[in-house]
């Protein structure tokens, strides 16, 4: 059974994306039995009520899944390409993560950072990531966060920077990891975290982690360390 | 210094897209320092001697970096978006691979494949993306490789296929992993390998392998498995 997403609760009505492809795509009509989650742990079976464009549907069952008992939290400066941000984000939310928060950093050009980091976009993208993988809790996602005020609010038990200073042995995120508690990781640009960037979070309680002895670009760090820090968990 | 790619031996000139990319984009000229690799360990310091067109050079110093004590090799069977094929190639190689080979089996679509899959193109995105990830050693990249013969013929230490039945407990490919071995990992496309096809590989010596606990696509399980192997030998 096809599942659907419909974030806003009470309404029992497909969003015109989902209803398109309801109707058009795979020809769903009244009767039929679909799948809608909330992205928020929701999973409800509904029978289809189709007049004309409106696809409604009446809830027949209504379950909510448990949230992970660990959670990944990415903080991560953007890439210079739309595309590869929105690569990131979806293969983040196929692997498992909890929160993707776009920072701002000294090597970041603000001129480029809203063409290539478009919320909209990257929430539609997170989305047909989880309903593809069968998930139902979406990433909460958010953008123009500045580094400095960043740092000094989140309040995951583990926060790690990946940043390996020259000729200093620095442990493996994966090393790192707590079993069931939350971890958040920062991930900086391709020009790297400047001192002053990486001295802050120290000062904050982040601990520096290498990513492995191969230098990745920003988006396969990103989804390499989600990966990771996934893995110590579930491992 | 940049490090440039010429594969072939003996030739003490830079092909015509690195040519361009020395003299056109980096400004390079006569007298200039470069790194050349061919992509088989072989690492040249070199001085340029540019001639119009002509980026030849002359090797100032030669060094043989020794390949890794155990290897990566994916066998994939393509998706049907030269884009996601490409990106998987990209990011595999990023994180260390030694070979790529791809597959065509039971679901894999026939009439698509030339088109999602151009070794050429793959060839230069994986040269790029070794350069990038300042390695010298290129994935050796092949296609059109039937599964029934593949099976038969793959010789690593450790052989896996990522499939996982129905209600059937299976290891994850990160616990499978000798160190300083080989591992040949075989991963499906978006329909699955059939059950012939799995009855196969273990008849042929393969392990059954999951790659986590949510379902992700084929260009996602492939860098995220690749990644998993790595983990699973360096740390």
């Amino acid at each position: 059974m096809h599942i659907f997403y419909q974030p806003e609760d009470n309404v029992f009505e497909l969003e015109e994306e989902e209803a398109r492809h309801s109707s058009k795509v795979l020809r769903l009509g009244s009767g039929d039995m679909i799948f809608v989650t909330n992205g928020r742990g929701l999973l409800q079976t509904c029978r289809l009520n189709v007049q004309g464009r409106k696809v409604g549907y009446e809830v027949v069952e209504s379950e909510l899944i448990e949230p992970r008992s660990f959670s990944v939290n990415m903080a991560i400066a953007p890439t210079r390409k739309a595309e590869r941000n929105e690569w990131m984000v979806e293969k983040m939310t196929e692997i498992g993560v909890e929160r993707i928060d776009f920072i701002t950093t000294e090597h970041t050009n603000p001129e480029t950072l809203n063409r290539v980091v478009n919320l909209g976009r990257l929430n539609r993208i997170a989305a047909s990531a989880m309903k593809q993988s069968q998930q139902f809790y979406k990433p909460i996602i958010t953008v123009n966060n500045k580094y400095e005020s960043f740092i000094k609010s989140a309040s995951s038990d583990t926060k790690l920077i990946a940043y390996v200073p020259d000729q200093n042995r620095v442990d493996h995120v994966f090393t790192k990891i707590e079993k069931g508690t939350g971890t958040t990781l920062l991930i900086g640009p391709e020009g790297d975290f400047s001192e002053r960037e990486v001295a802050l979070a120290i000062e904050n309680g982040y601990t520096t982690v290498s990513l492995g002895p191969t230098r990745l670009r920003t988006e396969t760090a990103a989804v390499a360390a989600c990966h990771a820090i996934n893995l110590a968990q579930i491992l």
